[in-house]
C-alpha cells in the first residue's frame, strides 16, 4: 500500500511553455523544433484555436533531463520566436513551486481541504500564509505549520484592512491568492494588482445566483441542481473568467441548510480542481473565458 | 429478449391521490384508513412537508383490484376528508391516459423523441395532435399516425395564430400541452387558460441564460457546463416552476454549434423525464417551485 | 453568515419507525393511526414494496413534541401491530446518537473527513473510538479529541489482533463500525457479530474489480469511469448489500496514481453519504440489496 | 433559428494524421515541420505518452486550404518520417466519409438514433446498409432511405447467417460495423476480419455484468448506478477495448423494466458518442485500452 505520492512523480523537473498568439502556420513547428534542437522530449502538447477570433493557445511540457539549454539560454532562444509570432509566452518550471496565500472567512471546509491536499503532496505549491478576518482558524494553521494572520474587519475599516492584507501578500511574495470562502468584497484596486492571479469559489452555478446568499436564492427559485463555480476574480463581482464548475442534484426535500451541506462537498472539490489546474500551468485566460487544458 | 413493455406493467389499474394542504396531524391516518376500509392496497406513498410555510403534500397510489368503492363512491367518501383538512385533492386513474398536444417549431429532436417514447409505451398518454408553425414535421406525424396541424405565423398574425392553436387544443380536449422546442412566445391569456398544464423545455440551466439564444449566451460567458430546464409555463417568460434540470460538461473546444449538439441530447431526455413525471401524477406545484415525487 | 448547524436543526427530538414485513393491506393505516392517536405529527413517510417477492418496507418519522406516549408506552402499543403484520420494526429516537467506531489503515482521507463532519455536527453520531493497525493517526485523533487505539498486526497475529479489536468495540459499546479504508480482511466470526452494522468503502464500482488493488485493475482494463462503493460487510468479501455508489470520469491520461487521487475524493463523499444514511435510519437491508430512503 | 449543420462546418476539408510509435524526441518537430513546409495550418494537435510502456500517440489535424501537397505527395513525404520513428500512421481526410453498416436485433432505439443523427448531419459517415436478424426495422430503413437486409437466424443456421452478413458487408465495402443492440454472438473469424472496426454497445458498466441479461444481473446485485459501455469487439466477448462509458443513478424503486428503460437513454448516447469519436479519427487502440482524444 505504499503509494508513491504525486510530488515524487513530479520530481524529475519539466518545463512548461504556455503560449497565446494569433493563429498562423508554423507555430508548432517553430516551438517543437526549438525544444528538439535543445535535446528536450515533449511529454505533453495541447493546443486550441478559437475559430471565431483566430486566437491560438498552446501548452508544451517537456522533460529537462537531457535538455542542453539552461534557463537563461532557453529564454534567449525563445525571444525571436516570441517576436516572430507576436506571442505571449509564459515559461514555467515544475521544480519551482508557486507561492500561494489562502484567504478565508468563517467557514473552514475549503481552507482545511486545501491545506490537507497541500500537505499530502497533491498541490504543487508552497502555502506561505493563511489570512482571515476571523480568529477561528489559528489552531488549524498551527497544526498544518503555516503562518496565520488574523485581519479583522468592520464596515468602517474595510479599506484599511485591505491594505493590511495587501502588504501581507506582498511580504509573502505570493504568486497566487486563493479565496477559500473569503466573504469580503475586494476593491477594484486590489483586484487589478493581481490580474489572473486571484481564484475564488462562488457557491452557485454562475451566472445564476450572483451576489449574496446564493443557496437561499437557489432554494427560492426551486432549482433541481445546485452548483459551484471557481473563477478568476476581476473588478466585476462574480463575473470573472470561469475555470471550473460542477453541480449536484437536489430536490424539494432539501431546505437551505441541506443545500449548504450538499454544496460544501462541491465547493471543496471544484476549488481544489481549479487551483490544481492553475498550479499545473494548464489555464490560459481568453477575454472573459478560459482555456483549461487536460490534466 | 421479449421485454414486457411499461404499458403492460401498468395494465392493472391503480388510483393516485395527489393531496396538498396545511400540515396537521391525522392526514395520513385519515387517507390510509379510507383506502384500507375500501379494500385497497397502497403500493406507493410519499409525502413532503415544507418546514418553512407548513405546506403538506402527499401522493398515495393504491391498487383498484379488490377495492370495493367505485369512482363516484370514492369521490363521495373523500369529500369530508377534503373538507376537514381543507385539501386540494386530485384523483387520477392509471387506466385513463392523459390527452396531450405537442407543439414544435423547426427543430425536430424533442418531437421525434416524445412520439417514439409514446409509441413504445413509455409515456402513459394519448397524443392527440401535433401543432407546428412549420410544415416540416407533417411526414413524421403521418409515420407515427398522429394528427398534424400546420399553423404558420408572422409577426403580424401572432394573435390570430395563437387563437387558432387554442381552438385546436380545445377541439382535441387535451389535458397537457408540451412545448417541444416551440419557439413562439405565448400570451398571458393563453398561459392562464392552462395553469400547470403547459410544460416547456428551455435550453439553459435556468435561471442562467433566460430569453433568446441561450447557447450563444453560455458560450459568451465561458461556462464549463451547459444545462437544460423543463418547467411549467407561467406568464413570466422562463420563470415558471422547474420540474427537472440536467447539465453536461463542455470545454473551451466547444463552439456554439457543439453546445447546441450536446444540448440536444439533454433537451430530449429532460423533457421526456418531466412529461413522464407529470403523466404519472408525481408533480405538485408549490408556489413557484415543484414537489416531484420519485418515479 | 451564522449558519444554523445541522445538529441544531435536529434538536427537536423525533421518532423513526423502520418497518419490514410482507406486503398486505392496512399497514399504513395501522401505523399512522397509532401515531395520530398518540398525538404525533408525521413529518416523513416513505415506503417501498418489492413487486417480485412482495416484501414491504416503510419509514415513518414523527415529532415527539405533543406525542403523549413515552418510549415504553410506544413499544407497548406497537407490539400488537408488529404481531398482526409479522413485522420487523426498529424504533429509533433522534436524540439518541449512535455510538460509532472508525477503523482505518494507513490512508487518512476517509478518517479525517468523517471526524471533520462529526465535529461540524453533520453526522448524528458519537464517535467513541478510532482503531488502526498503524500508529500514524494518533495526532489526528488527539486533535479531534477522540480515543485512539493502535492495534498493530502481522500475518502471524491476525486472529489475536482481531480479538483485541473486538474487545475494544465491545468496551466502547458501539452501534456501528465504519471501515474508513481499513485494509485488513475481517473473519466470518467478526462479521457475524455485527450483522448490518459494519459499513465499508470499497474503491471500485462493485461488482467490478473486487479484491485487491482495484485502481490497478481499473487502469489495466482501460475503463473510462472509476467508481467507489459503500456497502455493509458480510462474510463474502466485497459482496455485501450496497448502500451507495458513485463514479467519476477518467481518461487515457490518468495513470494509476491519478486514478487513486481522483478516487479519494469519491471515497470520502460516498462513505460519508452511506454513514449518514445509516445514522438517519434510512437504510433497510433486503436480502443482498438495500432500500435507501431519501434524506 | 437556421442552424448551420455540423456537416456544413466541416465542409472545408482537413487531413488527420493518427500516429502511434515508441516515445522519442523529435516526433512533433518532424511532423509539424512537414505540415508547415507543405503550407498547412494545424488546427488541432493532441498527444499522449504512456509513462509505463513508453508508447506515444498523436493526432494532428490540419487544413487542406493552402496545403500544396496532394494526397500522393503527402504519403510520399510521410514515408521517411514513418520509417525513421517506426510509426503506425493513419492518414484520413474529412471529405471522405466512412462507409458504415449498422446491425440490430429486435430493439430499435440505437438504430433509430444513429439513423436520425446521420440524416441530421451529426455523423460524418455514409450508412450503406442496415442488417438485422429481425424483419421489424424494414419500414424505418425505408423512411431513412437506407438499404435494409433481413438475415434471419436460428441456432442451426448461425454459421450460414454469419457468412451471409459477411458477404453483405463486403458488398457494401464498409469501413466500420456498428452493433446497435445486435444480440448475436460473432465468431472469432468474423471478428478477426474487422480488427478495431466493430463497435458494440453493451448494456452494463463493463467489466461488471458481462454476458447475458446485464440489467437482471444489476438488479440482482442491488447496484445504485447502472451503466453502459461502447467498445471495440474482439474475440473475447465483452472484453474489447473500451471507447466510452456512462452511468445513471437508480434506486430500490427500479425494477428490471425500469432499469431497461433508464438504460436505453444511456445506450443511445454512449453508442453515438463512441461512433462519432471513431468517425472523427479520435480513437487509437493501445493493447486492450484506447486513447480517445477530445472532440
Amino acid at each position: 500500500m505504499s503509494a508513491p505520492s504525486d510530488s515524487e512523480k513530479d520530481s524529475r523537473p519539466r518545463c512548461v511553455l504556455l503560449v497565446a498568439c494569433r493563429d498562423q502556420p508554423g507555430i508548432v513547428a517553430a516551438l517543437s523544433s526549438l525544444v528538439y534542437d535543445g535535446g528536450g522530449n515533449i511529454v505533453d502538447l495541447q493546443q486550441h484555436t478559437d475559430p471565431v477570433d483566430g486566437a491560438f493557445f498552446q501548452r508544451i511540457e517537456f522533460e529537462l533531463d537531457g535538455f542542453r539549454l539552461d534557463r537563461d539560454e532557453l529564454r534567449h532562444r525563445l525571444a525571436p520566436v516570441i517576436e516572430r509570432f507576436e506571442m505571449a509566452c509564459q515559461v514555467r518550471y515544475t521544480d519551482q513551486a508557486a507561492r500561494i496565500a489562502i484567504l478565508a472567512s468563517r467557514e473552514p471546509h475549503c481552507l482545511h481541504d486545501l491545506l490537507t491536499r497541500w500537505r499530502s503532496g497533491e498541490l504543487p505549491a508552497d502555502v506561505r500564509v493563511v489570512i482571515s478576518n476571523h480568529p477561528d482558524h489559528a489552531g488549524v494553521a498551527t497544526r498544518f505549520d503555516v503562518d496565520y494572520r488574523h485581519c479583522p474587519v468592520t464596515p468602517e475599516t474595510r479599506g484599511e484592512q485591505e491594505r493590511l492584507v495587501s502588504s501581507l501578500l506582498a511580504d509573502a511574495d505570493v504568486d497566487l491568492v486563493v479565496l477559500a470562502r473569503y466573504m469580503q468584497i475586494l476593491s477594484a484596486d486590489f483586484v487589478s494588482a493581481w490580474p489572473g492571479r486571484i481564484i475564488n469559489i462562488h457557491h452557485s452555478f454562475l451566472p445564476a445566483f450572483q451576489g449574496a446568499r446564493p443557496y437561499h436564492q437557489a432554494h427560492g427559485r426551486g432549482v433541481k441542481l445546485i452548483g459551484v463555480t471557481a473563477h478568476y476574480v476581476t473588478a466585476d463581482l462574480d463575473e470573472g473568467p470561469i475555470i471550473d464548475q460542477d453541480v449536484t442534484r437536489v430536490s424539494h426535500r432539501d431546505d437551505v441548510e441541506a443545500l449548504r451541506r450538499r454544496g460544501r462537498d462541491l465547493e471543496v472539490i471544484v476549488l481544489a480542481r481549479a487551483v490544481r489546474a492553475h498550479l499545473e500551468h494548464r489555464v490560459l485566460i481568453h477575454g472573459n473565458r478560459t482555456v483549461v487544458f487536460d490534466g
